[in-house]
């Protein structure tokens, strides 16, 4: 089984990436529901959080694990990867990052993310040392994710509250923006309209799950022992009616959720 | 000590309220900053963290609990005072209700707090039970909480959707309207002013720094037990700059806050 985990329901998005791409594998998720969300809280914390979730997917048979959530990406990977070595870990920040430097002609690249994303620095490393001639525009974006926890995708609060995030980034030219936070993906066309047809967008959902096509395509084995259809397997730690709908809007599919007890 | 808790730094302007009125007490507050917010969350879930924080201040010494948190007060009082008997809990819930019942003239009275609060139709039991001629207007204010936590308490996009959430309360005549939720407190003068005059509000915070006061009067032994100068001390489960910014910015002057080790 592929395991992937979010802080919440957000990682759905890339959930619905893997499935069209790679429809023959089972999916297992996990969602921290009951401690969601991870954005506004300490890299410690976070790191903490995403050890426990990466045990839980294991004993339930995960043999790859993505981390869907930008803000363990940004702050949790090197602990995760010594803790369980031997594991393949994907995470979206890696993906996204190599992305936007193929799409960037003015090496201007913006960032939308949460606080925790954002404040790690983990962009700005990356790409001072993949060319230092790149100046990264970063922008926390803390709204964006209650707004669209709330369903409010193209509202006009919404729409105003993307614009406001935006302006600093298009004053200093950006051509390429990364959507540094896996519910991005939902307001995307608000996200374009805002950003104009000039600057191209990073979609991390997209660029992980094509690098775990990628990694299945060269290790032919593993594939093979993964290989089984299923419907995925959604697990939460908490569970509400709304936790429900928002599962349905992330993957544009009605599903059942399943409760951890604890 | 008078123990105070809360999902988050929100139920601060409770300690701000009862330092202003029993300045003679040290008070231990407790910030759950690691699973913060509760109001998404499921009655259940809310149940369980509500047991641990109470642990929590009792190991420390707390002698009396102050609920802080609209949330809690909604959902896990009964487990609560089951669970630790002999323990004076306060919440924030029936202060209020008493309040806006003693207020209201036309019996429309509104209520605006998160999700779990409004659904768990606390408010609504409470006023059948005492007049079933009042009509309760309740709706879920979700966004609030992020738009507070961002420090955006006065801006275009606040007043908005402070607007919005009023709307379907004001086309319903309520002359009394409870703000609840501890954070709330920090935009009254924006939900006053969308209001209009003619509606009364309730502070939860106001009310239940009150009814604590009432009751150390009425026991003048605990009191005397209790009555103790000091700093108030301010634990919380997470602890990252936003997080000491937002506390300064609910209690109003510049704090130390203590982190749990776990």
């Amino acid at each position: 089984m592929i395991g992937v985990f979010d802080s919440g329901l957000g990682g759905l998005t890339v959930v619905r990436e893997l499935i069209q791409k790679l429809s023959q594998f089972k999916i297992l998720y996990f969602g921290d529901t009951a401690r969601t969300p991870y954005g506004t809280k300490s890299a410690e914390t976070v790191t903490k959080y995403a050890i426990e979730n990466t045990e839980f997917l294991l004993e339930r048979g995960a043999k790859i694990i993505v981390v869907a959530c930008h803000t363990v990406s940004s702050t949790a990977i090197p602990v995760l990867k010594e803790r369980f070595k031997g594991i393949p870990f994907f995470e979206v920040v890696t993906p996204s990052f190599k992305k936007a430097l193929r799409l960037t002609k003015k090496k201007i690249i913006g960032l939308i993310g949460t606080r925790t994303t954002v404040e790690s620095g983990i962009y700005q490393r990356l790409f001072a040392e993949a060319d230092p001639e790149i100046k990264l525009i970063a922008n926390p974006a803390p709204l964006l994710v209650p707004l669209i926890e709330e369903g409010w995708l193209n509202k006009p609060e919404t729409r105003k509250i993307v614009k406001k995030y935006l302006i600093p980034l298009k004053m200093k030219g950006i051509d390429t923006l990364i959507l540094g936070c896996t519910h991005y993906p939902l307001i995307k066309k608000v996200i374009a309209d805002k950003a104009g047809k000039r600057i191209k967008l990073v979609d991390p959902s997209e660029e992980v799950a094509e690098e775990v096509c990628h990694y299945l395509e060269e290790n032919a084995e593993l594939k093979k022992e993964l290989e089984r259809d299923g419907e995925p397997e959604i697990w939460v730690s908490d569970l509400t009616p709304n936790f429900e709908k928002l599962a349905a809007l992330f993957l544009k599919r009605k599903v059942t959720l399943h409760k951890v007890s604890w």
